[in-house]
């Protein structure tokens, strides 16, 4: 295991990833933060470097939960499902003005919103979410999702808000233990984007992925775009969405999957705090037809009957045994984490950046190219040791990319 | 001295007071909240009560001093002296929705900005203050200011963080210790608001403050309206911009101000946390021409010299023996505690509301009809046992006000 840094110098690599790598800020810059109460002191450390990397102006939005509880609690619908005039107003002038957007997650409380009514706690303003995917698909900022450790999200992960802990795991999977954290994303988003480069050109019909209890096939798209790594703004300038990343990925042809899957991490469902183990998922045509599991299966059935699309995938990813979020070995209770630690897939919504020119196209064009839509998208991981990942040509014909748990060496 | 609720009691019957009377929340009504960090724990009660009593939405708004040092260190001035467009925007909607705006102070660092240049911590985003003084004084809003106990802030007071001690003496001042702390707040907006409509219909020409070491003389403008307790909206909800409030006051003709005040309590000078013991301030044909201290009076010299109006009285006020300020037996280290404790006169900006139509008149105006103007406003107390306060009419008759710190029978 790698040497932990100490706390000061942890946190200021932490910052410096955040800013240098994750959202790339240049000088004269607006930076834009959202942070819980509890990630105050790595939004400081962040706010600082920014200022430090030549930030016009680094302003913190900082999330209560317990406000949020209330609002859950009391405010008339209306005012859950949609947002002021005012926050629409700041999306775009942030989008004018080519921002950096930069969001903390690792919930500090995973029980907030127990007891309350489901159908409101999942109440979102529409008109915010639809602005604010507008924004970030739109080529014009640029933006990274974070978590910060915190002592709520580490009693999630070991039983006790062991946060030192939780730094040393994360500290891991995010190579905060590298002299120059900048350096070592640097050369990760070289390394997964020149495999989804190499993925993409080879013009796959479909992937196919075996291990123990999994042998599933999802055909893809014509002319489907790999990812990995970071994204490019529409200027040129490159920078990384999520932080960790180990994935390169894309969205398949929703109509065409056949198989069996049987994770090989638990799943921990996010809204519920509730970890499902043993979880096996069969396919026909496209669509989920079956689950099983030994612990929290009726909590993915309610979940594939949200809408239409919640029961066709919505991504393909492959992730090798070099991961580092593999190497920390800890389940995270967090997806920013969880679906990096293998080859896994999501159910749910597709990325228009899955086809080429896709990011122009509307929804409906989206899906007449195959594209899945649903409110929801779940990850879930597949891979580890003795898993393969074919992929499957047009003409039949069959390239290796994942061999038992590692990139095959064309695309090492 | 009344017995102090337990601390859950106290939060509640705080938040009560905040939301019930401070901003006098209306059923359907916008909420937007401002709060440091430090402050959250208060922050969320309000935000609860607030949509107990029955608010559409209430915004939390939390600063970051931490955060704000960062861009005082680092920005560009530009961004240190205008806010975003945004922020303006957020600030029209309330307007024009009616909303209630509450803001807490009680600062947790006294020693947040120390060491950094006095003209950047001291800079401030101009079309944000132009906006947000249009909207205090436009009518169509409630607004309140509260301060919220918090360790930093009990640290300044005592010397050590006693947050029990601070909680204890704002519950004082506060009346918390009332079980009907709505109804004790309406009672005192009613005998404040009564006593000044009655110093309002006696036209006075002048007061004379009389003490140990202080006999001053200011004249006031013709028309002069007294405010205490609370201001109403257009359509005639009341509301309390300042709790707590003990005071009757108004702003005086600039230009006539004669004799010496020796002031009664210590002093705080906000920004640099000093305290300025012994001051005696002397006054000349409206302005201040001497002043000497036993301790500090090089930072009141500085101030007065901040501009051409820092010299001349912006405010004179009247406060009597029974003020549950004077009652708590501390220096609170803030304004809107201590300048409750005695009678007292500011010298710097005046309020338009001084004049009858005043918040209908532009700047030029106001000054034309003698009213003060100047980037500072600093309240100084002059009150105490053995003052007297009397109200000289225009035929040079004298109605006594205040007879021994405590207010004369007509006005009680």
């Amino acid at each position: 295991m790698p040497v932990t840094p100490a706390p000061a110098e942890r946190l200021q690599r932490y910052a410096q990833l955040a800013v240098r790598v994750g959202a790339n800020v240049q000088p004269g810059q607006e930076v834009f933060l959202r942070a819980d109460l509890e990630h105050a002191p790595i939004a400081e450390a962040i706010a600082e470097e920014a200022y430090r990397a030549g930030a016009f102006r680094v302003t913190v939005e900082f999330q209560d939960a317990r406000v949020r509880r209330s609002a859950l609690e009391h405010a008339p619908l209306e005012a859950l499902t949609s947002a002021p005039e005012w926050m629409l107003a700041r999306l775009r002038e942030l989008d004018e003005a080519g921002a950096a957007l930069i969001s903390l997650t690792g919930n500090a409380d995973p029980h907030a919103f127990d007891g309350l009514p489901a159908e409101r706690v999942s109440a979102v303003p529409l008109n915010l979410a639809q602005e604010s995917r507008r924004v970030t698909l739109g080529g014009r900022v640029t933006w990274t999702i974070l978590a910060a450790p915190n002592p709520g999200w580490a009693g999630a992960v070991f039983g006790e808000p062991d946060v030192e802990r939780l730094w040393a795991a994360v500290g891991v999977a995010m190579r905060l233990d590298e002299d120059d954290v900048v350096a070592a994303w640097r050369e990760q988003h070289r390394k997964l984007s020149g495999r989804a480069g190499a993925l993409t050109a080879l013009g796959l019909d479909a992937v196919r992925y075996r291990g123990e209890g999994t042998d599933l096939t999802v055909g893809l798209v014509p002319g489907c775009v790999w990812t990995g790594g970071g994204l490019t703004r529409d200027d040129g300038l490159t920078y990384m969405p999520n932080l960790p990343t180990e994935e390169v990925f894309t969205s398949p042809d929703r109509s065409r999957a056949d198989g069996t899957i049987r994770l090989t991490r638990p799943l921990v469902m996010p809204r519920a705090g509730a970890v499902v183990e043993g979880l096996v998922v069969e396919f026909a045509g496209g669509r989920i037809v079956d689950v099983t599991a030994d612990s929290g299966v009726d909590l993915v059935r309610a979940e594939l009957d949200t809408d239409e699309g919640a029961r066709s995938l919505g991504e393909v990813s492959l992730v090798d045994g070099s991961s580092r979020v593999r190497a920390a070995g800890v389940v995270f209770h967090d997806t920013l984490f969880d679906e990096n630690a293998g080859c896994h897939v999501a159910w749910g919504q597709a990325f228009p950046f899955a086809v080429a020119g896709g990011m122009d196209k509307s929804s409906e064009q989206l899906a007449a190219l195959g594209l899945n839509t649903s409110s929801v998208h779940t990850d879930v991981v597949v891979g580890g040791p003795g898993v393969d990942v074919d992929g499957i040509l047009p003409d039949g014909g069959v390239v290796p990319i994942i061999v038992d748990d590692r990139w095959a060496p064309e695309f090492a």
